[in-house]
């Protein structure tokens, strides 16, 4: 039975030690070629590796990031466990870095820099948080603990999902039906949403169109759910007022990209939150325990839904 | 009896709205030629008006801000109550610019700002929030709250203050005696002083040399007590990292001065927390209704020690 760590040598070592602390009865593999593909049962990548089928006893498939869309899970039998990243650490990050990208949109940072570079001393219209609007699409695990670090600053709460989900303080609204009315009460539009065939160019002009004239954007989901072109158009006419684009597709975004020298746009290249290897480590050693008492691992993909 | 309101005619017009319905019985004045000065009982204004000494039943001298060091108290009899502005406006708008500002220079914003000029896509080197050490200089109401609000996010928060003061998950510091161990264990620093004769640029060459290297400055205190060319100097040399800068010595900045063009500052116009009218006059009218029935005003200053 073997553990097969398919990722970077430096993050290889520090998940050796914690395995061989936590559960030194386990192999641990830190390349495929290190161990016969028939004794790996579980197998962790950030994409799938070539000739997946190979691994024909393995039981659970995880992913190093908190997505899985990046892995292509054809040929993989439907009775292997595909598991998401959930750490604290993950989480903790994106509560920071959406929280800063919500308050800087909220006391209009970006007209502050622009301001600055060309030396302007004056105070910019600004409105109290409880006028403000903030909405989270998507109300996972990641969703849910951003509008948790931003209900004592007293913004005006609401959130979007798939299906119904209750959280107290905040409007929930759900499905297509409702997109649209969720919308047209956001300010502040935060992504957060799973990358599947649904969420796919979800950030397009249309969705712009809905949302109040002025309105900003925090995109933190992942880089194909937004259409570039259809984001320029509504920073220039003033539908969209400014963005926080933490996701592109592709990454890394070409260097003659207009996103790099936007007047509007704060661009950072996918670090709002990201795998920290010790705190990953002891995600994946906990899962697997529980897999191996019979409980679902935390963070168990529906693979008919892709998240 | 009357109260005089000395400053600007927009927000008079807020004010006198509020008084007739909440202080019927109090004559409301919008300039000081529009009422004989004996009738005057309270006075709201920026900076003390010429002939203070005019007003001779004065009670209360209300500052129209949250420090009261703008105020000439020469001449004026020691009886007079001195009040700072405590509204919560003010009070909610320093804990979301400054749980921006920190968590800005924690998530390195200003190295990404740098990077996205130049269309570089690379993560930079991030630390838990867990492993940052932030400290506040004064713990009154402003650095009270705003530890509070940066308490969720797992920072080690540390506080000093002139005098002992205690908050629950806070390590606080006292006194000059104690000033350089607080400063030693600060990684982001963030200022919020009243300004005094002791606070008159308190930040200099000598107060960042004792901060680890590589620490970041948040200034939201006032434009004097931060010595510029000391900061620039330790912006160079790498002593400090980065800084947010609102308050400035003078005030509008002049243009061409290095804190504009800066690479590692980020600068505001004194815009972190600003009285909005409304809560301001709701404030003052309470403070009014307190002194009446001989309770002290919220926000009552110590004249002899200045805040």
């Amino acid at each position: 039975m073997a553990f097969l760590f398919n990722s970077d040598a430096e993050r290889a070592k520090v998940f050796a030690a914690e395995f061989a602390r936590e559960l030194p009865g386990l192999r641990f593999a830190s390349r495929p070629d290190a161990v016969d593909a028939a004794e790996v049962r579980y197998l962790l990548t950030w994409t799938a590796p070539e000739g997946i089928q190979q691994y024909r006893n393995l039981e659970v498939l995880f992913s190093i990031g908190a997505g899985v869309d990046q892995i292509d899970t054809t040929g993989l039998p439907p009775t292997v466990k595909l598991v998401r990243m959930v750490d604290e650490e993950i989480v903790r990050m994106m509560q920071e870095y959406a929280t800063m990208a919500v308050l800087a949109l909220h006391r209009d940072l970006p007209g502050y820099l622009a301001q600055q570079a060309d030396a302007v001393w004056r105070a910019r219209s600004a409105r109290q948080a409880r006028e403000r609007r903030v909405g989270v699409l998507g109300l996972g695990v990641l969703g849910a603990a951003v509008l948790e670090r931003l209900e004592p600053f007293g913004f005006q709460l609401q959130g979007w999902s798939r299906s119904p989900r209750s959280i107290p303080g905040v409007a929930c609204y759900s499905g297509r039906s409702e997109l649209k009315s969720f919308l047209g009460q956001t300010d502040i539009l935060v992504c957060l949403l799973p990358l599947t065939a649904e969420t796919h160019g979800i950030l397009d002009a249309e969705l712009f169109s809905a949302l109040p004239c002025g309105a900003s954007l925090v995109h933190v989901g992942r880089g194909p759910q937004l259409d570039h072109g259809a984001l320029l158009e509504a920073l220039d006419n003033g539908q969209i007022s400014s963005a926080v684009i933490d996701v592109t597709e592709p990454e890394p975004l070409p260097s003659g990209h207009p996103f790099w020298r936007h007047p509007k746009a704060l661009l950072t290249p996918h670090i709002a939150s990201v795998t920290s290897p010790r705190s990953a480590a002891r995600a994946v050693i906990e899962n697997i325990r529980r897999h191996e008492d019979g409980i679902d691992p935390i963070g168990l993909v529906d693979r008919s839904r892709g998240y």
